[in-house]
């Protein structure tokens, strides 16, 4: 058994794992659009897909994680590649996590569908929920590719969603104290821009992860992660 | 070099990573406590505390995650070992995700003082994350100890955090129908609620770790992990 065999196998086993990876993100970016669509058309049968296909990324993340155990235990990697094998299972994590709170949203769709609309919230909510959309495709393709330039930029973009989430909130506020009937839809439509927000710290960190393995360090460790807590405080000082 | 030799350098390491998850767990379980104590009395200053505190939390997540690299790079652990050295880093994720939701409760601590006061709600919220901090040493306990029965009863315990989140929930839309004064202070205080919620669920996903590396199989996946968010939408049905 000479060295070159063991590092081929381990290559063409991680690969098969990333494969497994990039079709989880596809169908998470999926749930994403899906569910978005259906709180702005008020479809029940569509946020009722979404959530029965949570159960596929669910079992993606398994399958990827029961494929990483195997490829440490059996190849015993070091340094990058322990990294690199432990990175998938990351990211598989925070993919199914993004996955819940689409589910999540399809939800609170299905109860919001039988309240007083509020109008002008969903749209919103929908550009918001594409941007996270856009920012995971490219987080996955800077992650297959390595590419640690494409991973900063999605930092940024992270700020965007933030400040996306503080305007709903001060508008959900505003809607709030106008008419009580729209107190209930709104808490559920706070959850849902909260989630969103959420769902970009998750994309963030699977960009992280680039980062990490491209550079061997993490981003500035003293990054304000709640940074978007600000606005929504200051509010309401 | 002997087979025993090597077991037991395994042993003695990660003993010592251990003994870091627990220093860690006891500096988040001050946390909640302090945390939620400072939203109870109004103390700005216990408040700040907590904040401050938060960077040894986070400094030991990153000691543990960087020591249970090496363990598994130098050591290269296969089987029981492996999911061993692996679980250290998921619940040192946990701690630390907890930790945050406790920061964040004091940051909105230092926000709330300035607002009209709620009453009950804040007392409520205390025993709430009172019985979150108990569960949690309970769930470190049966880490240490690798007692899958305590980690089942967790499992049970978290029911009751969620069924708390859901009166709270009903009573915060009650003050805001009643009174639009409320309606700023009772959003943050749902927030509150609702990552004190998270935390039961983090505190869970340990127990959940106890009982995958006790019996090898994690406890039934169709426990019905959203179960919690039920109420809350039947609720408004």
């Amino acid at each position: 058994m000479n060295d070159k065999h063991i590092v081929s196998s381990f290559d063409a086993e991680l690969e098969q794992i990333q494969a497994h990876i990039m079709k989880m993100g596809g169908l998470v970016e999926e749930a994403i659009l899906d569910a978005s669509k259906s709180l702005k058309n008020r479809d029940e049968e569509l946020a009722e897909q979404v959530r029965a296909n949570d159960k596929a990324i669910d079992a993606l993340e398994q399958r990827v994680n029961d494929e990483a155990f195997k490829l440490i235990a059996l190849r015993s990697p070091t340094a990058v590649d322990l990294r690199v094998a432990l990175s998938v299972m990351k990211v598989a994590g925070n993919l199914e996590r993004i996955g819940d709170y689409a589910k999540n949203m399809a939800k609170r769709t299905s109860v919001l569908v039988h309240m007083t609309p509020v109008e002008g919230a969903r749209s919103a909510l929908r550009r918001m929920a594409r941007e996270v959309q856009l920012m995971l495709k490219d987080a996955l393709d800077a992650y297959i590719q390595r590419d640690a330039e494409l991973a900063r930029d999605i930092l940024e973009r992270d700020r965007d969603i933030d400040q996306m989430y503080n305007a709903l909130f001060r508008e959900f506020l505003t809607f709030m104290m106008e008419d009580p009937r729209y107190i209930t839809p709104c808490m559920h439509l706070h959850f849902i821009a909260k989630n969103t927000e959420r769902m970009g710290d998750h994309v963030t960190s699977i960009a992280e992860q680039v980062i990490y393995l491209v550079t061997g360090a993490l981003p500035d460790e003293n990054r304000p992660r709640e940074d978007h807590y600000r606005a929504e405080l200051h509010l309401s000082d």
